[in-house]
């Protein structure tokens, strides 16, 4: 009842470790992902700027900010579940939609649930910032799988959770802050010292002349 | 591929935290969990065999050991997602039989299939042992509950645990083991020193009460 | 050497615990705290915006995201210590300048240095973003020392953090949000179920008729 | 008094860490390892019933599920130490012993401590089943020590333990459980990738080679 | 083998944390309670040198910091298992002393062993310092579990821990320093704002007064 | 007030954790790290002792025992910024002294004042107690930092804190316990299996030959 429980959920969200049931070296929630996310999309948006792109910023940092904020709801379900059909996926994008508008109604004044209802929905569309958002979800990702393998974590997964970061990221590669990411920043990582270092150079290069880049 | 591959994914289940995204003094994993299920089930199982009843005692051990495998593929779904419709609960259903009978298809050989495509499906059905199942997961539950209330946890959800535990136990009154823990169990579990414990003793007597015991 | 240390410092600010060499039922890492203060300012902001200020967000978000981003390079340093002499505290503030610029200057490429030497600078200045930052900071503050009140923690000194968080935020009381936070989102908080209540409940009050408010 | 005592002590099982005093990057609880053990015990007893061996299934349950429960009473006490002398091993069998049936005969209501003596009482018996469970405790190890030589533990404990697990799987090598282990599992786990491989390829080949296996 | 074995096992008491099976709200391991007890023990030394007594400091200092080393060989054994019976007691004794001894022999040069077995003896002689490290002893044994009776802990032991650090101080009530903790300290420690503060007082009293105190 | 706050503030001394903000496998809390320097001041003494020094073993077990005890007020600096100016250590220093000062004022009767005034003051001086200590605390951080690396931290940090360590211990190479420890104890240190091996031996003898050692 009121936006007092809408401060304490954030705390909550401290509480939510993102990839359960695999062995990690660190940990991560989704409050630490949340910051994390928003200022590499703070840094995109910048070089898109840079590169004559108009950001709106408001809407950015809004986008990132609550982009994992349902899961509050609905805990932390694994990809393949959600994705494992086409209704599923449909179904729980429905439930998930419910779920916040339900939260909001029961706990913010009538006022401010028109803005809420917005900042909380999907933040991933097909504008500018929206595409920003996916990108940097996605390198924020790539650094934590990268972190695990760097430290040797035997588990295959994190090699998993790194191509498909990456995948996703060239996906977006006809932008301006994705090319700055692949030629400055992704070079950089992988001159890191670490054990495994021929494997992951040896996939990264190898999804990155898939796409014909 | 292989056995290993099963024998491995048993300590993932000790990184799967139940309860995600709420403050917990003492946190349980779902393999500590199905431990202390089979441990009570043994007990509720005793208690019925004593009263007469005929104990599948392999078909019990196999129901309450397995209980929770198949949140390996599905992670932690809350809840309130888990039932937000007939239809979400059935694609569920659907989806983590399909995911479990891909796992020991691509893991065990040929002639462990269908032994595990046996012990892996969901086991509370209406057989004895499958209401002992029922109750002894109910019956961990409460504790876990308990653990917390008696430990001044503020999160109101744990009383709402503890109260949904204790209806769903009461639902299988009729059952010898269900009598023998209301009267010895739970009497004694009330009588322990804590500080919320006139609100409990409260909440126990009432919906004992409602189902008119 | 380049944003790539940047964006790996990020995940330092998770391994920061706040409020250390004190027993605490829950911790909280500066990347956390940073999340909920985004989040809270971004609260406190749509209030001002709904009575008629113009806020402006790029600025506010700014501020929020980036306002504990100098602990990297100058770990935690106890508040009586960075205040114990005016002459300590200038010295303080010349050398975290000094240590952020070096880092600017260092890891990121000429064209964004500008950019980034403004947003990391102290955020906490008379504008209005400046101002909601301000009450922001104190307000999760505020939840973080009522979250170990509520669970019981016997050490004083979360109530004099409650006591002093809640002081600073009573300094802004002239604005719209801090009306807001007394009037709608302190009373709920107080109401909360706890052991200490009255005891919390008579300094908050105490704290706000000294005020006179 | 009473089996409320019995079932909280369910959870300080949750709270017994195996092998302290060494550094371990995943830690286990003897809660966690029983169900491990017990799920391990399931399979290798399908792997003796393939192959035409009659299995008593409550017997080999019960023996899994309770094989360390009595380091409730008794703490985590290093295996040199037991074995010290014979004198002392036999003493502390004795205590173990005698702690188990004083807590039956305090905790367990007449009609049930008979039950409960025989099935807390040590496991490990020359049955298929005793054998099946020294085997399948040895098997857990075997992984748990794997699991920190994989992940690059420098403790060299960590290979004694892993050799010390496998030569005592190979005293029992003309059980078809060991025999389909040895062939099918530990070729498996052997060729997991990590970065000490050869050497515990080389240890693995040597220990079953001694063995004229 | 050397010196440098003996620097890393200094480490291993860091992880063997004490009281195994129990909840905690605070753990704490062999290192730092070595730390606290020798920490206190040179304040109890301090105030019998104020008393005229004559104080060897360097037996004070080795006792206090080395009283638990031997733990690093033995493990944590629960203390009803270790006084089980007056045989069990001696035969334990002899192992760790043979351990102990055995250690030394193998890692210290030739040089040191002498100093290093004497180091490594039983300290709770009959001497003041002996004596004074029984107090400082119990006497971090009665703030553990001071701290989490204070913190709410529902379970009793701590309560008997309580009990028993304090009836063993009282065997030594003759010495000043015994004299000065239980009028100056102890009654400090019972002066805390916290819940169970009556029974814990009451506790208190019952007990010095049973001593005819 | 009182010696009660003193033996209380022991245990947020077991809340300090080191080197926070980095990444680390094994945390090292203020607590143990007093304890280990201590330990290791024995040893070192005790060779100074064998090579016809007078070690004054009263005073070296107070410097070692409280050489970190400030860090209770001022939390934990980064060396970086301690060390950024010399006016600004110069102030610290002041600082730390007034802190401490002022908390002995505060808790200690009287007569406990200058005694413990004289314990908690700098204790690295130019005796050869201060000179041990000097050692010894770099010699624990030596093995904090050689935990990491052999373990395979990849953040660079800890080899840099070993480089460091290395170099400050160098300076003292005229004491007989120095060259033991370069000559019996690092040498079996070097010789530990671990996978940076050839790096970590190489900045070791390169460091050792540049002091023309």
């Amino acid at each position: 009842m009121g936006v007092h429980q809408y401060f304490k959920s954030l705390s909550d969200l401290e509480l939510i470790i993102r990839c359960p049931g695999k062995f990690k070296f660190q940990e991560h929630s989704v409050a630490s992902h949340s910051f994390k996310v928003t200022k590499i999309a703070q840094f995109l948006g910048t070089v898109e700027e840079e590169s004559g792109q108009n950001v709106n910023w408001k809407s950015l940092y809004e986008k990132a900010l609550n982009h994992d904020y349902a899961e509050l709801f609905t805990g932390d379900i694994k990809t393949p579940v959600k994705y494992a059909s086409k209704e599923l996926k449909k179904l729980f994008g429905e439930v998930e939609e419910e779920m916040t508008r339900s939260f909001i109604e029961k706990e913010f004044p009538t006022e401010f649930q028109a803005i809420y209802l917005e900042r909380l929905k999907e933040g991933k569309d097909e504008t500018l910032e929206g595409r920003i958002l996916s990108v940097a979800d996605k390198v924020d990702l790539l650094y934590e799988s990268f972190g695990e393998i760097q430290k040797d974590n035997p588990e295959p997964l994190f090699i998993e959770i790194y191509e498909e970061a990456l995948r996703t990221i060239l996906i977006y590669q006809d932008m301006n802050c994705v090319e700055y990411f692949l030629k400055h920043i992704l070079t950089d990582m992988l001159s890191e010292r670490f054990t495994e270092h021929d494997e992951l150079t040896g996939i990264t290069v190898r999804i990155i002349e898939e796409r014909g880049n």
